[in-house]
């Protein structure tokens, strides 16, 4: 497979698992001169090129995004990151229902064509796993770091519209979302996310939802942590309290300092990486383009600042118009490499104000090396030879 | 297969030619209860659900987007619609070669890695054939009437970036953009388009460029007829006049008032289409939101207007934001239909005061029934059963 390392004219090339391996040869035959053959009559569905197979790295549990190996904005349907607990589960959209009963004056029960008779709402936004950062050895892609964010264009109801519908207790300050998959997912959501911006969504970059993200109907929570935005959603139970539920106890809670632990950590904080370069690529000196995502769960992105020299300094990078409110915004900025060894990052800064903290300020406030919402600056070394590698312990 | 019909309650259901056929039963087993059985693992790439299974309609040298059964703006990469004139070729990226000559200081030749090296820039526009149209009977849907106009978000590099780096003599006018197919299509553009917003592009909604869509390279003009946007491009000539090409005079010109014939109309008129309803749908009597897509090549669609009394009255949709330049824009207007037999219809405005013309209008225009830009209002015929017929000579 030719990766983003042929792409940008170096002679690595990455296997689907990130890995550098020998230059792949075609196994199919290229015409010599295109122009001399017929080509491939028009189809019923397009294919990709044989000479690109992005493909995501799954484990048991989750499957992550070749974020190395992307451009602009939108994940392409099938590269969208999958994390679940019980599989994906195969559901027949004629039969499915969503229930809504609990702090309610009519307890309802809404079948998908209910759902898609209701206005609909269409917007770009991204879906990050707060579990969404790996360390530890210098031999890490952007895939395997924080392939657990990607974004689409989501299209659905509004769940206010819906609340309206059932008639919502104004004592109800809780909201229970369940799916049905065979970890029976549960989650507690405050009901102000509802009124803010929450949607039931049905669609997905134009096309049906996939089974992966919640086929037929998920919950989409612009900008909080993948968790709650349960896929494959049956029931909504109204309350004034929250469930405390597995999933928010013993689970995606993470430690602060003091030796405490924090728990309903809905927001995915500001972030940043750098896709290009990055391991396992080598750059040539002279100009170099640097590119990466920044995304923040509280609104735009306001700007990306870059440094090519080890934090001394940072300049702004230019980001890629429209800039959407919690949506992976794509920054860039020319640099001239003088084939000296450096240490290049990126840092975000979103439109509450807030910077994405260095690795040590992280390790510091949160007394770990790791866990949930853990969003540190991405520093890449770059060596003599042109070779990138992760070395997060220099942000 | 479940369309858009089952999609919204209804009884008909849809073959891939978009046809009303018996009602589909799934050949897959479907666990009675999602929650007691573990589903599928994670993978490296995601695939549809097998109740969603949209499809193109392909002829000999075109393959048409699905329109009725998308949802939002995005095109699906393998949905995009084709149109071909040798078929498509399979090109080797690392071979790949782009030349520019003619009237400029330093012809050149550059490699796919070349041009990926130079600033990058992102945007997220349509591409519709000129010769999008079909009438001529009651039974037709959205994607057999005008299903050749697509969207994605594009990567690449803006032509007047790789223009300055040729050095451009000030005195060409125009050039030529040839093909590396069968058909080695070429077509002259006026240079004011390189400086206007033309760009390079090798990526298509997040991943590299599909084969269909000219991979690895092809010309993006925005706004512009999709025959001008050369797929698998090879060379660039600058000149001071045009090149007249067989597309360019015997093909890809149209009538209009007087006898006379129009060479070299590149710019697509603003249009819009109701999805929703549309053949071979039945609604019910009660709330029907109203929607479809609009979209101007001269820039943004300002308003959608949309008519339930057969052009008696007309009232303003709403607009899904973010509305984006030369981009299919979002409409939707909710409508409590009495049962009673009515004809619906839309028309685009655009920022240039563009108003989208009626087919009678565009009959009387351009002495002919059909041929390139022929982009009238679509009214549909709703029959006291529900059933949506089109009726073009109603508009």
């Amino acid at each position: 497979m030719l990766g983003g390392a042929a792409a940008l004219g170096l002679v690595l090339v990455q296997d689907s698992f990130g890995k550098v391996v020998q230059e792949a040869k075609p196994l199919f035959d290229v015409p010599k001169d295109p122009t001399k053959i017929l080509g491939v009559p028009p189809g019923s569905l397009g294919t990709r090129s044989p000479f690109e197979q992005p493909q995501k790295i799954p484990s048991i549990t989750s499957s992550r995004t070749p974020l190395q190996q992307l451009f602009g904005t939108i994940t392409p349907s099938d590269l969208h990151f999958e994390r679940n607990h019980g599989g994906v589960p195969l559901i027949d959209p004629e039969k499915y229902e969503l229930v809504i009963h609990g702090m309610v004056k009519k307890p309802m029960r809404f079948t998908l064509q209910d759902l898609k008779r209701f206005p609909s709402f269409t917007r770009i936004c991204f879906i990050e796993c707060s579990g969404n950062f790996r360390t530890g050895k210098a031999e890490l892609t952007p895939q395997e770091i924080c392939g657990l964010t990607s974004q689409s264009e989501w299209t659905g109801v509004m769940l206010s519209t819906i609340f309206r519908e059932v008639g919502v207790d104004p004592k109800a300050t809780w909201f229970l979302a369940e799916g049905n998959d065979a970890a029976v997912m549960t989650r507690s959501i405050p009901i102000e996310k509802a009124y803010e911006d929450a949607m039931l969504v049905y669609a997905q970059n134009g096309e049906a939802l996939r089974p992966e993200q919640g086929y037929p109907l998920r919950l989409l929570l612009p900008g909080w942590e993948g968790n709650t935005q349960i896929k494959w959603i049956r029931r909504i139970e109204l309350a004034d309290q929250p469930f405390m539920t597995r999933e928010e106890t013993s689970k995606y809670s993470e430690n602060i300092a003091g030796g405490k632990i924090r728990q309903f950590s809905f927001l995915m904080d500001a972030r940043s990486m750098i896709t290009f370069p990055s391991y396992p690529l080598q750059i040539q000196k002279g100009w170099v383009e640097i590119r990466g995502i920044a995304w923040s769960g509280r609104g735009k992105i306001t700007a990306v600042e870059v440094s090519t020299d080890e934090g001394k300094s940072w300049q702004t990078a230019a980001l890629q118009e429209p800039v959407l409110s919690k949506a992976h915004t794509a920054f860039r900025l020319l640099w001239h490499w003088n084939g000296k060894p450096t240490v290049i990052m990126s840092r975000a800064i979103d439109e509450s104000g807030y910077y994405q903290p260095s690795y040590k300020e992280l390790v510091l406030a949160r007394e770990s090396k790791g866990g949930y919402h853990f969003n540190p600056i991405t520093a890449w070394e770059i060596k003599n030879d042109g070779s990138v590698w992760l070395v997060n312990d220099r942000s």
